[in-house]
């Protein structure tokens, strides 16, 4: 299926630098899809001219829509909702809202993205509210977890939505039809855990999902289930602790094979297994956070983001459109909102 | 000063095998201290015949006091408290209760550990809830971390004297006089987070801590503070969320590195660098957690700990025992409450 993106060109710490060379990178690789940038038009053009592309180069595929605000990587969430109402974050999320665009990429503020999000394309019926879901490296492959920092304070209901919602994500992107899910908790017996994870635990078991119990924060990168469900306080502490000790490891790492000449030959005769450890672990291939939850798709990308990584935050928007993520949710919530209603001893 | 330490000698995955030959290696390199060996006192001089040791040849420094039963690694605290008064873990307890020996150690379950000290010993006036602290490695030291688990559900006030026994630990442990103290939170801003940290947050900034604010997941491995708070749902999950990181990483490199011939040479000439790196990160130098808020030091050994890592946890214990760390905090906790008492705007 050919898709139409929305990209805030304006977006994160680097703005147009990185946002267009991605987007041009992408359309030269997909050359089906089409991209429209969003954002100030001089500095588009601009940009698009430093890397050497004219626009009519790629035809109807690659479009400017002007807007004329930008929204600030630290403004508050209401602050860019109510005062920037042209901001290129804003109108690309319009664009999706109004049917131009199937999905919006932004590398901008998370806070304000999510807020504009919601605000603009309201949530999915059955969703209270919208989580943030992502990809991370594990000892086998990659684990989707969320919510990672939109949500927190969280009800048990709001975990097993958190679930649906993932899981689907899951099965869009990686075509695995009942991907395994696993509780964020502190221990892997029912007793452990606060009352919320507790009542949560009953909630997923009751499920259509393929609830697979408690995880612990060790199990996430052991692969053990295809998806991980937290609320957004301690799943934004785990990815962040995650990322610290990985930049702690890296450092010494670094820091041990450029100690002395002796060292230094070592990390050359070492070239491969130390080129082939980072990419394994390269953070940006995992670039893309996806707003889960919305009447459309809408992904994040790191606000610090590269070419690269602002490449993969691209691709990750195109499957979701592709895959028609957010009318999949829909219809898992309804579907299990009919099944809760018919069943007696339902959970209300 | 000289210290007497109990030793639970049962506890723990290798029971006296690990505890027993710590203790003497321990009684090796301190020549004044003296330690009880507590548990079935066969298996004890079993074990102490097994590696060649006589207990007169640390006279009275070296003694064993019988305990007939063993609290099992998965057993619920509620029934190790209730049917195991004469443990080996109960009773190492009793030691420091009675004021026979100035601290304890066991590598025993945490759950079971926690509950029997807290009924034993009863906690500091002024602090309700008792608290697992514990050393982790970053970029440029440690840093000392709580809860680590025993408190699934805080308040702020909660987190407030976790701050307080932290710092004091700090205090005693690394001779820093006024510790830097962090508050685990999803964001730097004031505005971040729930509205238990966010509360704890102002609590903090009233205290006569040196608050450093809020800090992230990854702050805690760039040794942004000398102290991190946190609750125990969260800090657990950030310690096996480290930990799994860790092994994960250290895997790849193995893998790397034991891919063929090639790669083994190159892991040969990289040994030193390795090596420095494997002991940077060896988890075994950090372990021994602190019980803190209670009428005495106990000290919780993982379960799975060798010789060596066991050997670290007594030595833990013996350094608080030095240090007079429960009366510290006990006379921290008192002055702040009089303080408090004192300040007419004071939070209540």
């Amino acid at each position: 299926m050919d898709v139409t993106l929305a990209i805030d060109a304006m977006g994160g710490d680097h703005g147009a630098s990185v946002t267009i060379p991605a987007a041009v990178k992408y359309l030269k690789q997909y050359p089906r899809d089409t991209i429209i940038l969003v954002g100030n038009p001089d500095a588009i053009h601009t940009q698009l001219q430093a890397i050497g592309v004219k626009t009519a180069q790629f035809g109807d595929r690659l479009r400017v829509h002007a807007a004329t605000q930008v929204v600030g990587m630290d403004e508050q969430p209401q602050s860019a909702l109510r005062g920037k109402k042209d901001s290129s974050m804003r109108v690309a999320i319009n664009l999706v809202k109004d049917g131009t665009a199937s999905a919006c990429i932004s590398a901008g503020n998370t806070g304000a993205l999510m807020a504009t999000a919601r605000y603009v394309l309201k949530t999915i019926p059955g969703i209270d509210r919208p989580a943030i879901a992502s990809y991370l490296p594990t000892k086998n492959g990659q684990v989707c977890m969320l919510d990672l920092g939109a949500n927190t304070d969280c009800s048990a209901e709001h975990l097993l939505q958190f679930a649906m919602m993932g899981a689907t994500l899951v099965t869009a992107l990686e075509h695995k039809p009942n991907p395994t899910v696993g509780l964020l908790n502190i221990g892997s017996e029912d007793i452990k855990g606060n009352e919320i994870v507790k009542q949560a635990a009953l909630l997923l078991r009751e499920s259509d999902l393929n609830f697979y119990g408690n995880v612990e924060g060790n199990d996430i990168f052991n692969g053990v289930t295809d998806l991980v469900v937290c609320d957004g306080f301690v799943g934004n502490v785990a990815l962040k602790t995650a990322e610290g000790v990985a930049k702690m490891m890296g450092g010494f790492l670094k820091e041990g094979f450029t100690q002395n000449l002796y060292t230094k030959f070592a990390a050359l005769v070492s070239m491969p297994v130390l080129r082939a450890f980072k990419h394994r672990l390269d953070h940006r291939r995992y670039n893309g956070a996806s707003l889960l939850g919305l009447r459309g798709i809408v992904v994040k990308s790191h606000g610090s983001a590269d070419v690269f990584a602002f490449g993969c935050a691209i691709e990750k928007a195109a499957e979701e459109a592709r895959e028609n993520m957010w009318q999949h949710i829909s219809e898992h919530i309804e579907k299990w909102h009919n099944q809760r209603q018919n069943t007696p001893q339902g959970v209300s």
